[in-house]
């Protein structure tokens, strides 16, 4: 039993239920006439999903920045949020909201509602945006020949985890190990670019557990597979500096596999390149092809191999904490 | 620093955010001409909000239903809800799921989406509601002289609470304490009763800390007092028969401040008591008047003194465990 088939077992059950669209990255649901509310929840624990010794700022910036990256991902338009937060420490919390309320602003995202209550430090975040019916993002729609892309420099992240997690990182360089740490403590959710990929992409997906892990589910939801480049993802300033203080550690398997970019996956006709590379001039982020969708299922590559591991797997990968 | 103080914090910290409805049992906002959303997070942790033992469906029927009753409270129509699930045991979670469905279905609430992960045993449920513009219920309406009204029979939930802690409770009538456990793991949403108090009610919170610490909320926000009747509540059978089990403890106690009950406390004006009588017979459902507003604020009693214990209280009553 895996987080796969739990949510196997999750959507076969909750078809009963009149709903088809669990396994995206919100689910939607019309309110009124033209237009659906994208909402998503996720549940965050310390020692699981981000570090105890995480300041309360930075588990505000990285959980809730994570949370509404799910709403770039369908293109939605952001609407409000809710958070539920517990602690043993009621101090812990009152560090944690002023950070919360700078997050909902630096986004757009009245926080509405909420819980607060004593118990484990964990936070629920619940995300709600709107869109014009039927103009979401689905994991779907890509179909063979569409070209494969990813916003921004991944692995960066995942760079910055390993790092948090060491007592004292061997650096050569601390500002570049300072900008990595900063990309796993406040990612930047991609609410921009979804909006702007509704007219341009056929699929699209956020990388929370790995572009690998991510991708395939957005292959398999569109019943297709893909050939990648395996040399074509950039290798970032800061990323090519970790791999020099840490040569043990294969920097593409951590842009591959590793997960906590949140930056957003999504496939498009080739025709629409151009219009696609203005995109990323205008919000001034990299965005990059890594090969095309094939209709043949499974993932293919060239110029190098697949990493053992796809990403990380929830009831199955060692906890960060 | 206790709940009180760090809801007041969010408060306004959160009203710079342009929002002023924190504090109410949901969210309101506006989607659609004519139209609002409620919405309400609420997180459960095992042996804080439920004993640890409990079967995963019980956990199912009183947390949700806790969580829908926070759209009772505002009168909401059920629109969606989402779930975040964690624990360290997959088939713990899959064992959970099934009764999820029986709760979405027994109240029209589809589940629309959610999160599962492992950790700690936890549950976050996000509930939506609907209601017209304006229409909703709130705690800050009532009015000096309305009659202040319960539903159901309180205290039911706080003993079975107290029978599931026990390892052999010394029953007389088993089937009266089975009854009482129930009232504990299957709380009743009260939708309906809900919906048809929009337009007779003047404020409305649901019991869930108990019964004089959530009232003695609705009244500070609606900034009043109140007279109430200390024996107007009724003791029902099965907590009657929980009272000679029992002699050591106080059952009108448990009915004024036990909690877990998730029924609805409400004010309306004393012309409206003959429609609300009616709506009791049409839902078969006991409402029963306790006393009245009054312009001062604080609680005054007559027939019996206040219990020392309001009710609940988050980071300082001992956990439910």
């Amino acid at each position: 039993m895996n987080e796969a088939h739990l949510l196997e077992d999750a959507r076969r059950l909750f078809a009963q239920n009149g709903l088809s669209k669990i396994g995206n990255d919100c689910a939607l649901f019309e309110v009124a006439d033209g237009y659906e509310i994208a909402i998503s929840s996720d549940l965050y624990h310390a020692n699981i999903h981000f570090p105890s010794h995480l300041p309360p700022a930075d588990v505000a910036w990285h959980c809730l920045g994570a949370a509404i990256s799910d709403l770039a991902a369908v293109g939605a338009a952001p609407l409000a949020m809710t958070l539920a937060i517990s602690a043993q420490d009621a101090t812990w919390i009152e560090a944690l909201l002023p950070a919360c309320l700078a997050v909902s602003q630096h986004y757009h995202l009245p926080i509405v509602g909420g819980d607060i209550s004593a118990g484990p430090v964990a936070l629920c975040i619940t995300v709600l945006g709107q869109a014009l019916k039927g103009q979401a993002l689905t994991r779907t729609g890509a179909r063979a020949e569409d070209e494969i892309w990813i916003s921004g420099y991944l692995g960066e992240a995942a760079a910055g985890l390993h790092l948090l997690l060491e007592d004292s990182p061997p650096l050569t360089k601390p500002s570049a190990g300072a900008a990595l740490m900063r990309r796993f403590c406040a990612p930047e959710a991609r609410l921009e670019l979804g909006q702007a990929l509704v007219s341009q992409a056929t699929a699209a997906i956020d990388i929370s557990d790995g572009l690998l892990i991510d991708l395939q589910r957005l292959l398999q939801a569109s019943g297709v597979g893909a050939l990648l480049d395996m040399q074509a993802p950039v290798i970032s300033k800061p990323l090519a500096r970790f791999a020099t203080d840490y040569p043990q550690l294969d920097v593409r398997s951590l842009i591959w596999s590793g997960g906590d970019d949140y930056e957003l996956c999504f496939t498009a006709p080739v025709n629409n390149r151009a219009a696609i590379e203005a995109i990323g001039r205008k919000l001034n982020l990299a965005l990059t092809s890594l090969g095309f969708v094939r209709a043949e299922s499974g993932l293919t590559c060239k110029n190098g191999e697949l990493p053992t591991e796809l990403g990380w797997q929830h009831f199955a990968s060692k906890a960060k904490g």
